[in-house]
């Protein structure tokens, strides 16, 4: 149940895929040299495995508990995160001038991996933290940045996101949380919020709540929302921990997974008002989460990444270790049940999607550099747009998949997998909620058809099909029968999302409903033809090393076999799923309601 | 949370698809008449909704717990299965002769699908006793017969099946468990079982363990097991319950599902020998244990649907009560959520495959009745061929659908699925013992494999596919688009299933291995072509019902809908499947162990 990073793969994806080398010319990533970025990600490496991954077991069986409105956390958890904050971890993509390391994205998306992979439910904590601190630094007044950010980013207070209320789940229109200015620049907050991560706990000195709420005249619907932060306890002038505010937990959740990580109900302004301050302006608090929750959909989509890597290193230790039955092509005794071609099959199946989901995800944070650090605006420009089409499927493909993947993770252990002591069905467990929380998967896939496709005509996605086409054509050219079935289901893939593409733009208008039935289905689609792009680049890339005879072979051999899985058995679905979308509306729309 | 049994489906299934009335007409199922059968189920359909399902969650909850050896149940069940056994219900399959009603097949397994809908973990209990049953009819002694078959039948005592030991999961060449003749015709029994269901409790006056053994002189591997009976307390010959024997449970398993059902460690023999007697002939345990296997493997295939059913249920009842989010086509205030499209999309695609599992598995049973009850020898045993296909194919694809199903509850609830106390949790925990107990998904498709497909030559499957394509040709010539749409995807799967046991056939002898790789893959696509196949007909029978203008309209308009569904939303995986079955060996086995 030990996690080793796969650093041979992570590094390899960041130079040969994502362009780690022009990354860390940009302005602003020039500390990012390769010697510094293997150092970190070693670094990083032994922490996740050495301190945080042995938690992750025991503070499933031990989960953190309520009692009398606080909240103790799992054994170790309090320990591990002063050792995460003082050895800078919390700071690694946050700006140098309020103490953090500044490092690109492209960078710290290992590192998050890693810690996620560690343990999903510790890394929460800081994930979260993460998202306060993005949304701080894009709208905050300087005093909330100079009050605020130093805490959060050297680890000494923790963040959370206030959203959702009973009665309104995802659809923040709904949201009733009132703050009532008290002509003193600050306001007083009434309301409750529900499935808040990490909303109490002891890990730290103080919790910083961002919080959506309305005040008195804000007109209804998602255009009255406001963002307001409201800090557990109140800080004194000299940035000191003051009174404690009028938020508390009055519960928390007791769930299929991530238990060690307290998911509260807050109570604010039941003893005369929590007192908070406006972040940015009034009524542009839904713009302002959508910061949060863009940085943090990414964030979720590694989470898939991490927990499926851990199932499948833990499988494939488990297969290599278990001796049973007979070799089918025939051996005295039995074998380790690896050499079972089913078993096999599982594990091709979880290694090939997390190196493919791996790769579209650091290809996006490499994206996500260059809209942000590029000197020319243009550049910037177009790079967003790419970047923010990739966050829905990054977000809903990834965690969809490591359903799949911690569940093939269970299966290979057979019997032992459904026992709780072996520590399979925490991954399968925990991994449920990815596709849920910070959007399900179909607001994923709302954003992705309404938002990133529709409203420019399918022109990002289309530019994203002619890239998957001219590696589609450098492997045909290659000759090599792996790269030939790769190249071949690369085309039949890429024509799927292409047509669906062109089904989306054209029928959004005469058919809405009917295009929205597929939406899902059209994030998934586009999951797996990216992600076999990826893997198409990454077999090119491993054959020119092994043309080149450095590094190391049986890698870069590994690399080109796991994309020719990838291609012949995940990315062969593409055509289905089209015919799922294209043709398939009529059945999904054809009952009414009194019929189900 | 409750469950209603799906009566007019499942009439609807043993009617129209099944031939119930041909049933009905086999010599010894004169009994089952129309009425009969109504009325069986309805009363059934009262006591799993009434008495059973309500003890689903709370016992969940509290599962069943182990103290000094002894098991204690959760709260309800040792009174539910003291009522379940007086009212018939464990004898409805069993012959008259020993107390049962000597129902055929398919009037007993709508009821099990009842059953298992309204708590896997309390159905565990009377299915193993039915494996017993089934075990001691076919091979045990008249003695054997007399003293143990009317208490299983009346639900007084129950049976386990004792096969796995720690060192060998599912690998029976490497039992260990040893078998002692005393010279008076009993054994004594020595060794450990693991994952014994209902090892122990206190639901019974007795339970009668059948377990497998070697004799002292018994050839090693499969050929040398033998089957035993092991009563927990040896049976007086007056029939009442006599001394304590020398099998004691030292524990109970902590696991993801399933928690009421106590899985037990059994050992045999530490305290002097477990005394017991040899079923049929010694070296023959495996051929009987087969007997139960098939059994129970069916019922492991109804479990899958049966919770599936019930996630469903639960599914639509909550998703036409939560109100949240405007109308896509647009509505002044927020709708019940299984007005957005990709709700409904799950929904639909839960209830297809459900209906498709139910149908296929109900046409299983229905084949069954006809391979013991037909007067014809040849029939009988033509009938038998294409049981035996079908039902690896029954426990593998209902199963693992059931996976996907139960997920599928837990989305469409959002982040309330992720909570306990939602309940939807504990369907998809439940299923996943299902597609591994009872041999593994990959078990079954070695089966399929190796003795359902080469063995014949292809010539059951050819037979279904011959069927299949008959279907096909009756939806085109109807001329209506639903039909012509499932027709086309028909014709696709049936291409596909028929490409895949030529490549079966063909290459077993050549590329074992590669031929394997894709088995578990064959398993799925077989599913879904004969689940759509029965689709299909179902859409064909609907029609004419509305044709004939009898019965409930929309019923009947909402299964040509549900078939129009799983045709373009599962059936279209068919293509995909054959691709990596055909094409994707290269990838499953490219990579030596240590690359992993």
């Amino acid at each position: 149940m030990s996690y080793n990073a796969p650093l041979k793969d992570m590094l390899f994806v960041m130079n040969e895929l994502a362009g780690m080398s022009t990354i860390s010319q940009l302005p602003g990533c020039e500390d990012a040299t390769a010697d510094t970025v293997e150092a970190v990600l070693e670094e990083n490496a032994k922490f996740c495995g050495g301190v945080i991954a042995p938690l992750n077991q025991p503070s499933d069986e031990e989960p953190s508990f309520w009692r009398d409105g606080e909240v103790t956390t799992s054994r170790g958890f309090k320990e591990a995160f002063k050792s995460f904050g003082e050895a800078g971890w919390q700071g690694l993509q946050h700006p140098v001038e309020f103490g953090g390391q500044g490092l690109p994205k492209l960078v710290a998306t290992p590192c998050i991996e890693m810690l996620h992979a560690a343990s999903l439910s510790f890394a929460l904590c800081p994930m979260l933290s993460d998202g306060a601190i993005e949304a701080l630094l894009t709208a905050g007044t300087d005093e909330q940045k100079a009050t605020y950010l130093e805490p959060l980013i050297a680890g000494k207070w923790t963040g959370t996101m206030n959203l959702t209320e009973p009665q309104a789940g995802s659809d923040l229109a709904a949201v009733r949380t009132r703050a009532e200015p008290q002509g003193d620049g600050t306001y007083k907050i009434f309301g409750t919020k529900i499935f808040i991560t990490y909303g109490e706990h002891d890990m730290a000195e103080n919790i910083i709540h961002l919080v959506l709420a309305r005040t008195p005249d804000a007109p209804p619907g998602v255009k009255g929302i406001s963002l307001f932060v409201v800090p557990k306890f109140m800080v004194n002038a000299d940035g000191s921990v003051g009174a404690r505010n009028d938020a508390h937990c009055v519960s928390i959740e007791h769930k299929l997974g991530i238990k060690a990580s307290p998911t509260a109900v807050l109570q604010f302004g039941d003893h005369g008002g929590a007192i908070g301050t406006l972040v940015g302006e009034e009524n542009r608090g839904l713009e302002y989460m959508f910061i949060m929750m863009n940085a943090a959909r990414f964030g979720v989509g590694m989470q898939g990444i991490a927990v499926a890597d851990r199932a499948y290193q833990q499988a494939a230790a488990f297969a290599k270790d278990r001796v049973q039955s007979r070799d089918l092509a025939g051996s005295a005794g039995p074998v380790a049940i690896i050499n079972h071609p089913d078993v096999r099959r599982m594990l091709m199946s979880m290694r090939s999607q997390v190196e493919a989901a791996r790769a579209l995800a650091y290809v996006g944070a490499s994206i996500s550099d260059v809209a942000h650090f590029h000197a020319d605006a243009e550049t910037r420009k177009a790079n967003l747009a790419v970047y923010e089409y990739l966050v829905p499927i990054i977000k809903g493909w990834s965690t969809e998949m490591s359903e799949t993947v911690t569940r093939d993770g269970v299966q290979v252990h057979g019997g032992m997998g459904f026992i709780e002591e072996t520590g399979a069905a925490q991954h399968y467990r925990d991994s449920k909620i990815l596709s849920i929380y910070e959007g399900t998967t179909a607001i994923q896939a709302n954003d992705l058809v309404g938002r990133k496709t529709v409203r420019d005509g399918g022109a990002v996605a289309k530019g994203l099909i002619a890239q998957v086409r001219a590696t589609e054509s450098a492997l045909r050219e290659s000759g090599n029968a792996d790269f030939a079935a790769i190249a071949r289901q690369l085309a039949d893939g890429s024509r799927a999302l292409d047509e669906v593409v062109d089904y989306t733009v054209a029928n959004i208008k005469g058919d809405v409903k009917g295009v929205f039935s597929g939406s899902v289905l059209y994030l998934k689609l586009a999951g797996i033809v990216l992600g076999g792009w990826q893997m198409g680049r990454a077999a090119l890339a491993a054959q020119r090393k092994l043309e080149e005879g450095a590094g190391d072979a049986q890698f870069y051999k590994a690399k080109i076999a796991t994309a020719r899985f990838f291609a012949d058995h995940i990315l062969s679905q593409a055509s289905g799923l089209r015919t799922a979308i294209v043709e398939g509306s009529a059945g999904v729309l054809a009952l009414e309601v009194e019929q189900f």
